[in-house]
């Protein structure tokens, strides 16, 4: 069993925490976190043994009724592997205390790629990270996009690559954070960052990405053009994308407008606080007009990365290949609603929600 | 003087209204309305002689304490020309009243192109509505695009057009609009409506628009791509889209973060309504790499269309060419922001909003 310790145990941290637990090959060895409160409570009341990022912490935490089972250099040097899913440029800092105590580490997308010896996307280059002591999971965007573009660029090849990404403002519990009603070029510079990012597990494409961010907080939403290097029928490209693990092709019949009936399907079939793993590729907007492809897909910010670092685990220590280390995952998480979407469109009737 | 009724006095009728009053070639012979309210007071309060929908509905405005000089009927008999902007689709039942009367009509751009004979952008294709009786004046994206998409065309040949049309939900006075904290594509199908609305103007363009709708009131947000036939300089772009008599290239000193601020900035001027007529292009957005050229634009929805539906009156009764028509209306309204955009950037940096 490998044993997982997660440092940082917040938006990403206590998903992923709770995705490793349910891994036959993997166990929670335990997770930090900087201060008490309802998250740190819930660690402890699900048992993860709980770490202060630092010594002068541990008061606090104590105060608070909680037990503190060390330090976080105490979790480091116990662990086989950190996640380390704490808010970007902090797990650059990190790097220096796991490289100290020779425990390889996962990192999150917000860091920058030089913190790792590759950025990670299990569809799109697992391989690359086999035997790799620091990974880099790419950011939710960059992942949606990687899981898109992986299988059309093997199917047809990609000639360029434009999309708008309409990101939301912020998680639901992150208050602070805006706009309100507003619609914010986010970087007004063109192209965003995103683009390079996916640049780093698609060395050679062409991708040119415009950031906006709107008063939202439950998905984002990409508007993707793909213009291939061949002529598809449509129906094969539905299938293609309806066959992907971890791609959920929305039925029109399951009557899902937005983002928001998204994540109402998703708590409406008991998904662990309504996640979706999946990207979501509304079927009706797959479109094909010559080499050009368009679609529409949503992306759960705070849930997509998830099953991707379960997967990086499994690269970086060799113990299994991609197709079934993306099997298991997804199986023992219940990554699923692939599965109902061409088959039993019915399903999909019966749960339609503002009609 | 041309005399010109409005029918339909909501948010572009009272606006057209306005814009009409204040030209030295025209005047308002009335405004009709459906119903009384605080709407109507305002028109009552400028002098603009206000006329019922229907017989039945003389009675509650008289009961709401304001003069009614007659019904819809008597205004189009007695106007040179109607201003037909009631909701979408009221138009085309409206042409067989104007056409009964022979009375000539300008509709808007939520009504079918069918209404009218041409459809019409002043810097696009003025010249097409000279001496036609049913003139249609594009919807506020579609005339932001054709704005954008002239001068690029004439300068450098268009291959193809790739737009994210990030839409506001409702105006700042539909409260029973939506969404509320989502992100829906809009429509779902892509390519949307928009693309072969500008083809109305430009027949043989290729453009493909997607549509999403988000929780903002303010203004559009339009992600544009444009492949153009030629290489051009940056450089070159920038000083073509300023000299625009109706774009706003946003300098970067202006601190201008989003569409709210833009509106600030427009109330700050002292704009009526704090109405931005032009469109709204980032300067940082404006980007080349080889013929590919992207920028941001936001769009006024309320307010765009209604230099447009001046310079179609223009056209239709052969009153002036579209370079003099343009600089007649924008002088009287007050379309002045572009004169800033290059020249005096210490403006901006004084009237700086948010730092």
């Amino acid at each position: 069993m490998l044993s997982v310790g997660v440092n940082g145990y917040g938006t990403i941290g206590k998903r992923v925490a709770d995705a490793v637990r349910v891994q036959p090959d993997m166990t929670v060895r335990g997770v930090a976190k900087t201060s008490p409160g309802h998250v740190a409570d819930h660690a402890t009341s699900i048992g993860y043994p709980l770490y202060a990022v630092s010594e002068d912490e541990i008061a606090s935490f104590e105060a608070a009724g909680l037990d503190v089972a060390g330090t976080i250099r105490e979790l480091v040097a116990k662990s086989d592997v950190i996640v380390d899913a704490t808010p970007g440029g902090i797990g650059e800092q990190n790097h220096t205390l796991y490289e100290q105590l020779e425990t390889p580490a996962v990192f999150q997308g917000a860091e920058t790629p030089a913190v790792a010896e590759t950025s990670f996307n299990a569809r799109a280059n697992y391989d690359e990270a086999r035997d790799a002591s620091y990974v880099r999971v790419v950011s939710c965007n960059t992942t949606g996009l990687s899981r898109l573009l992986a299988p059309l660029k093997e199917a047809y090849g990609i000639d360029a690559v434009r999309a708008t990404l309409i990101r939301r403002g912020g998680d639901p519990d992150q208050p602070s954070r805006g706009p309100i009603n507003d619609i914010l070029p986010d970087p007004v510079t063109v192209p965003s960052h995103h683009g390079p990012d996916v640049r780093t597990i698609f060395p050679s494409l062409s991708i040119d990405t415009m950031g906006v961010t709107v008063p939202a907080t439950l998905m984002h939403l990409h508007g993707v053009n793909v213009t291939l290097e061949s002529t598809p029928d449509i129906e094969a490209v539905r299938d293609l994308l309806a066959k992907e693990p971890r791609i959920f092709v929305v039925p029109e019949s399951a009557r899902i407008e937005g983002c928001g009936a998204l994540r109402e399907f998703a708590r409406d079939a008991g998904r662990p606080r309504g996640d979706i793993w999946e990207n979501c590729i509304w079927d009706e907007s797959i479109s094909v007009s010559g080499s050009e492809f368009y679609c529409f897909q949503a992306i759960h910010q705070e849930a997509d990365v998830v099953p991707e670092n379960v997967d990086a685990l499994r690269a970086m220590f060799n113990l299994k290949d991609a197709a079934e280390s993306i099997a298991t995952t997804d199986e023992r998480l219940g990554v699923s609603f692939r599965q109902h979407s061409r088959a039993s469109e019915q399903v999909f009737t019966e749960r339609a929600c503002d009609d």
